[in-house]
Parts: structure tokens; sequence; C-alpha cells
């Protein structure tokens, strides 16, 4: 099974895909989206559906798992955010993918045990957890760790 | 010129397609994206960007004029029309229109002369604007007075 994790955030769009082969996680690839300081909603909200495309078509996957938004921003931001959540969930959905959503809460608790995690310690949990070489940065550690929960969910289902 | 209006909303989605012909206003046509009761946020977005597509390749527009949000609105509802304003801006952004906004109080402003016109107030001056036949549902009353309201700017702007 092939996971897409998305973060989508008003600045940066983390992005993530993680395969399980038989029980073990493994990071097929990951990145961010960022579009150019001072870019229009037009080009910004284009970069995302265009990064989220070529992400799908580079690694074929089932499930789209998105972060849904954490309502403690400021209006102005979430709804920004809302702009590219819904361009993101759009270009998932036209390739095929079910779309599923976990609060960031839930993603946190999923890799690092307890919702109120700090940043640096899921950027820890997602190497560790896919054995990667590197310390992801923020915004695609969240993606990653959006695709790892939604795989633990569907275990904890199947026991 | 044509300008094609959008008044995005969590239920429904109104556009409307204006033609200036000489100093006249002209309406191409309008009409309202409704996604079933109970669709999925997936295909929602997919309904709204299809029909928001659709309009562009019927009228060939070179400009989409977009309701801003309006804040007082409940948080849910808000992030809610952002993710259907964010496809629609990608929409007609893929296909080459320069995109504007413009707040609920401008575009009412634009057609009832003040801010804090009714609904119904709206869809009667659109109708008296356009000389259509009928009066337009409430959606599509929005986004035809989004496309005028942009259209008095530009008239405004080069006196």
């Amino acid at each position: 099974m092939r996971v897409l994790g998305i973060d989508p955030g008003s600045q940066v769009t983390g992005y993530g895909v993680v395969e399980t082969v038989k029980s073990r996680f493994e990071c097929v690839f990951y990145g961010e989206i960022k579009p150019s300081k001072g870019a229009s909603l037009s080009v910004c909200l284009m970069d995302v559906y265009r990064g989220i495309k070529e992400a799908i078509r580079r690694s074929n996957p089932e499930i789209l798992v998105i972060e849904d938004i954490f309502y403690g921003k400021n209006v102005h931001s979430l709804i920004k955010q809302g702009h590219v959540r819904g361009v993101a969930v759009l270009a998932g959905a036209q390739e095929g993918l079910a779309v599923y959503e976990y609060s960031p809460l839930e993603i946190k608790k999923a890799v690092a045990g307890y919702g109120f995690a700090e940043k640096r310690q899921v950027q820890m949990m997602v190497k560790n957890i896919l054995k990667l070489a590197e310390i992801p940065p923020p915004d695609a550690a969240d993606a990653l760790a959006a695709a790892i929960c939604h795989i633990n969910f569907l275990k904890t289902e199947q026991v």
C-alpha cells in the first residue's frame, strides 16, 4: 500500500509518500512546495496543484491523507490554508485517490506518542520510523507523519 | 471584454459571465453549481472545478472576479468556503484568466448602491442592469454582481 501524506500550509506545503512492505514502513520520497515569496494566490495554488499531481504521477499512491486545519490560528491564515487544502484534495480526488483527514493532534500522537509533541520531535520520530539518512524538513515530516498515522490506524482496525 | 463572476459557497457556487458591448452590459449566461447533498469534500471540489472550467470554455472570458470571504461567518463554514474558493481561483488561473477579488460589501454597493443590500435587492438590480427576462437565483445573481462590480471599477479608473 502506498500513501501520500500532505501537510497543507499557507506558506509551505509538505508531501511525502510512505509504502508498507509487509509490516515495515518505507519512505518513497518527500518534499516541500514553496511558492516564491510575493507570488499571487493564483500562482501559489497552481504551484501546489502541479506539485501534488507530479508527486502522484511519480509514486502512484492509492490513498491521500491530509492534515486537518488547526483552528487555533488566526482567521486569515486559516482561510489561506483552506484554499491550499481545497486544491490539494482536488488534485488527489481527480487522480482517483481515496482521501482521509486527520487532526494535527492525531498525527503527532501517531508518531511521537502524544498530541502536543514539538515539531522537532515529530521530525526525529519520522526519521527513526522510516530509517531516513537525514532529518526531513518540518512540513515534509508532518506530511510523512500523516501517512504513517493513517497506516497505523488501518493496522489497529484490522486487529 | 468578458468577465466571469464567481460567488463561491460552502453549499452552492454561483457563476455568471458578463460582456461589455460599448457601454452596455450583456449577460452571456449564468448558473449555479450544486454538489448533491451528502457528497464528500472530494466530490464537491471536483464538481466546482469542472463547472468553472466548463463555464470558461463555453464563454472564453479574459477575467475572473471572485467574491472575497465574509469574515462574519463561523469558522467551519469559512474554511469550507476557502476550499471552494481555492479550487475556483485555480480553475481560472490555469486557463490564463486574470483574477480579481472584491468584498461582498463592494459588490453589493456596485449594483444596489449600498453595501448592506438584501439578497433580493441584489437579484432585482442584476436583473435590471442586465435586462434579464427572469430574476436570477441568489448565488448566480451575486456572481453576476461581482462581474458588474469589476467592470464598473475599470470604468471609474479610466475616467
